[in-house]
């Protein structure tokens, strides 16, 4: 039994009492539109084989994953050579590790379910990742992702969809100051050819998608290092801001007519044919994004109040499950950022005041005979769907509602011997100081009031 | 680029879109009552400090955790001595693992976070925990546990609260078949002395833990084996069925006064005390639970209609940190097993059909017309919180209705040219093969009808 004081694994956090109810509140409210737009939700294992995960990220992501030791006498498989190096004892110690994303168990598992599912399949899932990376502030070890994808089917109306519900999501976050940049990876093929780089369309990509970073004089000398030509003209074309329709026509000017074009056209016009609504988006060429499976639209959301980095990203891809045997899965997906959406709502003050309200009201008693009366009340409220609470044994008064106003309570109910006889209690607003008496019979309706 | 099809690893699961939403129904059943009796919710990290969780849980429990293998070159470290065995290795090569309870975490939480806890601290807590037994029908190596727990009070009041929450929890999931056992540890010491075993106790209580699998004869054989006796006399008492005022009695009669005895007392008097409720309750002397930290009463739920071991425990304890260098933290606390309320819910067909309904409403279309004017019909009515989908491309009506039916939907929503120039759309219901003409604007009235 040692007593050493304990401490948490570097780069993980646990979430207390008010950071779980907010955090619940922005995967409540995700949950909500997901369901309305028809996504499903599925679970998976936080552990998967390692042959499911590895050399799906790029040898940094390989590095980057958390392996499982095997259990029981480990090095059991492991000949004196292996125990040389870690690289030759890994594959005989772990075989397990935890999940660096969704999207490669979301694979795995259209794979293995392969013939249960209907397609076009809209899931949605928000569960924790694991990364051993270096934790710096925002970067965390254990964090949560929330995607959601439809696969099966290319009509743009997916990315559509995807777009209105980005928007429902954001706007019931009360988070109105947002821009969702849009882009098309077959646009920035056409641009790559023009900048002299066809056949390393994505060597073009991953350095545009540097621009925020590391700015355009330097992307432009990546580029020319890579042989690119023409690239002035090409970045002045890409970095230009212009209305959707402008952009539209000169990308029609430019490279004629064009399959992406023809998406990007039948987006807008789609957006522009739903009554009621405006939207925060700008198409902008110079958005690229890092990941190499994207084949036709991409998306990133970007707080425009608050300085943080994208809230929520995704885009088209043709094939999701190749890599494990099953050709031909295309769709389109986004995930949102569930640490970086909370610090932008703490930032912006745009948290609800009663999203981490734990209680309703809280009873104060005086002696043995009030407190009986009183869980007699609290289970009446309860059962009606208040949330209440009644201190657990005979205290002072004063203990009482020093409790309710350290836990962060806000209305008491006085419970004394009067009120006890008479049948009409106290409500105390323990912020306004105000104090109104309410017939028990009438408690429900002051509490659930406006 | 393998190809080979992938697997998950043994004990772990899938859970799909039906499986998860009928988990969601329990989950979010609990989590209303948790948050009505006012506990709070809390997260910690699915990894802790081997520290933290080594000798926690016996020599067995050490075995069955999941350790992590520290990142980059974790054989650095270890010298040429420590690679020669498993048990040497060890400490040299993994510093972390997964959670094995939310028991452990919780205390180590209130360690961590001891000047910010105000007393009594309710708190819930539902997360997967990892254990690495042999997997079997039942047992799974990931799985949630579901706990409530209030430490910083030893008033019965608590106890009698986590009996009033079981009953709201399983009336509400209608799960009526179940009786809560419920006995106290001191009691069961007070036995043990009568069995010669004073000083001895909790070995006695493991024993009589096994009477449910070994039956009498062999825990008596056992007990006579760590030498107690006068047996016959004591097991006849703890194994009588009586009423509680009955067995409340002859306890008093046998042991005399006795703090545990008065304790039950105090709360079947509350209990009977509070309007309009029926219990499940059976005062059971044999209830042992095999934990070792616990002091107090305890509680174990059991389906009477469906063959299942326990669907909720718990009890009360005396000292959740010490082994964390904080003494006299004493709480009482009850887990519920996610896994087994589903099985009890599903063998006995209580699942609710619309647990698992992904859509509300499926919207037909028979052209590129009707298609655009059921986009907007489908966005209006998840603006108004319908879940509403509509096939993503124009397709065959047949391929739509076809869509529907195997993904669940029992209602279709047909827009075609007249339809949509009449603004009456036919509402069909997939069950009865009813179908009704209903205008757009009392849409939502029908969909939300009863």
């Amino acid at each position: 039994m040692s007593s050493t004081k304990p401490s948490l694994p570097k780069g993980t956090r646990d979430f207390g009492p008010e950071q779980t109810a907010r955090r619940a509140y922005i995967m409540d409210t995700l949950r909500r539109h997901f369901g309305r737009y028809g996504f499903q939700a599925l679970e998976t294992p936080a552990m998967e084989n390692l042959s499911t995960l590895t050399g799906k990220y790029g040898d940094e992501g390989d590095q980057l994953l958390f392996k499982i030791l095997n259990s029981g006498d480990f090095l059991s498989k492991a000949a004196p050579t292996d125990r040389e190096s870690s690289q030759a004892l890994l594959p005989k110690i772990s075989e397990k590790g935890l999940r660096y994303d969704l999207t490669v168990p979301f694979a795995r598992y259209v794979v293995t379910h392969q013939h249960e599912i209907t397609y076009p399949f809209k899931r949605y899932q928000m569960q924790p990742v694991w990364r051993a990376d270096r934790p710096q502030r925002g970067r965390y070890r254990e964090f949560y992702q929330c995607d959601a994808d439809i696969i099966g089917s290319r009509s743009v109306w997916n990315e559509t969809e995807l777009t209105l519900l980005i928007h429902d999501v954001f706007a019931d976050l009360r988070l109105d100051g947002f821009v969702l940049k849009v882009n098309h990876r077959g646009i920035l093929n056409a641009l790559a050819k023009q900048a002299g780089m066809e056949g390393r369309e994505m060597a073009f990509c991953v350095e545009i998608d540097k621009l925020d970073k590391i700015g355009r004089e330097s992307v432009m000398a990546n580029l020319q290092g890579i042989g690119a030509s023409n690239l002035e003209a090409v970045m002045d074309f890409l970095t230009a801001q212009d209305s959707p329709e402008n952009v539209l026509k000169k990308l029609s000017d430019r490279l004629g007519d064009n399959q992406a074009i023809a998406e990007m056209a039948e987006y807008f016009s789609t957006l522009q044919s739903l009554p009621g609504r405006s939207w925060n988006i700008s198409f902008d060429l110079s958005l690229a994004r890092g990941l190499t499976y994207y084949t036709g639209m991409i998306f990133e959301v970007k707080p425009t109040t608050v300085q943080m980095g994208s809230i929520c990203g995704g885009g088209r891809y043709d094939d999701l499950t190749g890599v494990f045997g099953l050709p031909g899965v295309s769709g389109v997906g986004i995930s949102f950022g569930l640490d970086r959406i909370y610090d932008v709502l703490e930032e912006s003050g745009l948290f609800p005041q009663d999203a981490s309200r734990h209680l309703d009201v809280f009873v104060i008693h005086f002696d043995e005979a009030t407190f009986r009366h009183g869980q007699q009340v609290v289970q009446e409220l309860r059962s009606q769907g208040i949330k209440a609470d009644i201190f657990p044994e005979v205290t002072k008064v004063k203990k009482q509602f020093a409790y309710a106003d350290k836990t962060g309570v806000t209305k008491c109910l006085v419970i004394g011997e009067e009120e006890m006889n008479s049948g009409v209690y106290q409500l105390k607003d323990l912020v306004s100081g105000e104090q109104t008496g309410v017939k028990r019979a009438a408690l429900l309706a002051e509490l659930t009031k406006g």
